[in-house]
């Protein structure tokens, strides 16, 4: 068993304090922060074995507690108001905390209802995917989808700890850990290129789940994202270099809605596409391009993507990041180098969508 | 007519910039602030003039509108919801603005709802009642109410812009102008005692409309708030002054199922029920009590509020400033001086909501 290791996120005026290492779940009661000692609990069914964890490292101190339905079609407005009726109903006060255990819908709906509850209490994370470790909780973007587009309604609201406990994962199906893994090597190759040379080297380590490989990319690609996030709590600039394949990446998880593509596997498939529009506008070197769709293959094989252009355009308009003039796109100038392009307009999004290959052609 | 008064509220890092005058609303397109130059407008249908005079001022860069049904009762997330789902069928991007136009449940919904929106637009304040524009957008706090008590959800959103223009009061109801004004005279009461008695002596000019005098107490109002909103943005601490009145003058307010009284009208009994625990407690002298119940009284005759204990009780044990010690009381020391008593018991506040009375009694 690897130590603990301990990092801080700053997100504007707040700070989340990230625990990550196998054990770290089971002291919650010392790791995870609560004004008044009080927990309320929101969790999954699928992640009942975590959840038991948490409970029996909180014994005494949880008020309350929410079973979410996680799917991302329930990642509602709806649905965090549900999870804000049960919290009053448990009488939730000021200086309560929430926490979220699960994935990134998990942390998501309870992160923006914590966001809301009486203007605002105090939440924490447990992620059981390797999605929502890479990813989700750190940087405090909580929020929910909406008919036209995901994630359009939301907080900012960092969480106040994040546990990241590598043996949670042990009930997570091969399908799930590979895909949100995507994620971890999206934040090296964005900002990071010592990180992504030695994912490459373990890979198949990390694949068959080594708890200390992982734990390392994990921790490299949080020490990246906490480094974006610091320099851009609000997400106005440096911060969205981590929207990295998500353009298209969200607009193949809709036009397949949700039931085709898991978020990491659509994101795959989002930053394959943006590696074609990289080597035209950016310089990326095609070798580069291609070391890059061999590791994501190597995590795959995915279900094929939603391509017609047609059903991707409403997607792609909605994005938040649509404005005026056009759709920002996030190209990489080489692995580790990433730079935000003001405007990619539509055209080059949807040729791009129907270019974006994984596995080596020929 | 006078000239526009400008004064700049701090909340934490934001800014609001409050416009006081008759005209300050014809001047929006100058006045109030987008970053696109884009705006969407909420209204009820009740403030119809004062959203004409908007869209005739921004003409050309209002890219949405929504008609808001501003009772009590549908300050809800819900209702914020389909706020959200206007703005976004319009097309809201990052860059735009929201601009509500009428009372204190338009500010708060339209607040809430811009705080949401691609995780938080911006947006501006134009009051059209006594009430909101003495209290509603100053400060941030936007929200929505719920079962179980009064904006239990909600967000720190300051408005970029504020205007208050006496010109729009002119077809607000006898009632609603009176009953507003008692959140100026809270503010008054709470922390200036020059502008309590100037307000006292200028009283029969403020209820005749006479536009000098409204806006002098409105500016001294919103002065007292800026002054305490800058010292304690998330409201942990010196701004809970403001709630004087308000810990059962929402429970009065839900106990009537919002029916019975205006806002106004139950903070006045509020604060009428404060006024028995202040003298009981923070020695405040009988004869200012009595000049505050007298000032009161002249707003009046306003319909008398439910006081059964049974009724009064889970409107108390839901409110947001119960903790775990009981519920804080802002009581006054003598006029424009209050202070935070920390736990109140339950049974003091009951006796205080059946002992209050503004007319002289006897």
């Amino acid at each position: 068993m690897t130590p603990l290791r301990r990092l801080i996120v700053r997100a504007g005026r707040t700070e989340s304090a990230v625990t990550i290492g196998a054990g770290a779940i089971d002291r919650a009661a010392e790791l995870l922060a609560s004004p008044s000692g009080r927990y309320f609990v929101v969790a999954p069914p699928g992640a009942f074995l975590a959840a038991d964890r948490i409970r029996r490292a909180l014994a005494g101190h949880v008020f309350g507690e929410f079973a979410l339905d996680d799917q991302e079609m329930g990642k509602t407005l709806e649905t965090v108001s549900r999870v804000a009726d049960a919290a009053l109903a448990a009488g939730v006060r000021r200086d309560d905390a929430v926490v979220a255990v699960g994935g990134g819908v998990t942390s998501d709906v309870a992160g923006f209802a914590a966001a809301m509850l009486l203007r605002g209490v105090a939440w924490n994370a447990v992620p059981t995917t390797t999605a929502a470790m890479a990813d989700a909780a750190i940087g405090g973007k909580t929020g929910v989808d909406h008919a036209r587009g995901k994630n359009l309604l939301g907080a900012f609201h960092p969480p106040r700890a994040i546990l990241v406990d590598p043996t949670v994962l042990e009930s997570l199906p091969d399908r799930e850990y590979r895909g949100g893994l995507v994620e971890a090597l999206k934040a090296a190759w964005v900002a990071d290129a010592p990180l992504a040379a030695r994912a490459e080297r373990r890979m198949e380590a990390v694949l068959a789940r080594r708890e200390r490989d992982l734990v390392s990319l994990l921790t490299g690609a949080i020490r990246v994202k906490a480094r974006i996030v610091r320099s851009d709590p609000r997400d106005a600039g440096m911060r969205r270099l981590l929207n990295f394949g998500h353009t298209l990446g969200h607009a193949f998880e809709a036009a397949g809605r949700y039931a085709t593509l898991r978020h990491g596997e659509a994101v795959a498939w989002g930053i394959a596409a943006a590696l074609e529009i990289s080597v035209r506008r950016a310089g990326l070197a095609a070798a580069d391009a291609e070391r890059i769709r061999r590791t994501l293959a190597r995590l795959g094989p995915f279900p094929e993507p939603e391509r017609a252009p047609d059903l991707l355009l409403p997607f792609l308009r909605s994005d938040k990041k649509a404005t005026a003039a056009g759709l920002t796109g996030i190209l990489l100038e080489g692995i580790g180098r990433a730079r935000i392009e003001p405007a990619v307009p539509e055209g080059e999004w949807l040729a791009a969508a129907t270019q974006a290959h994984l596995a080596p052609r020929g």
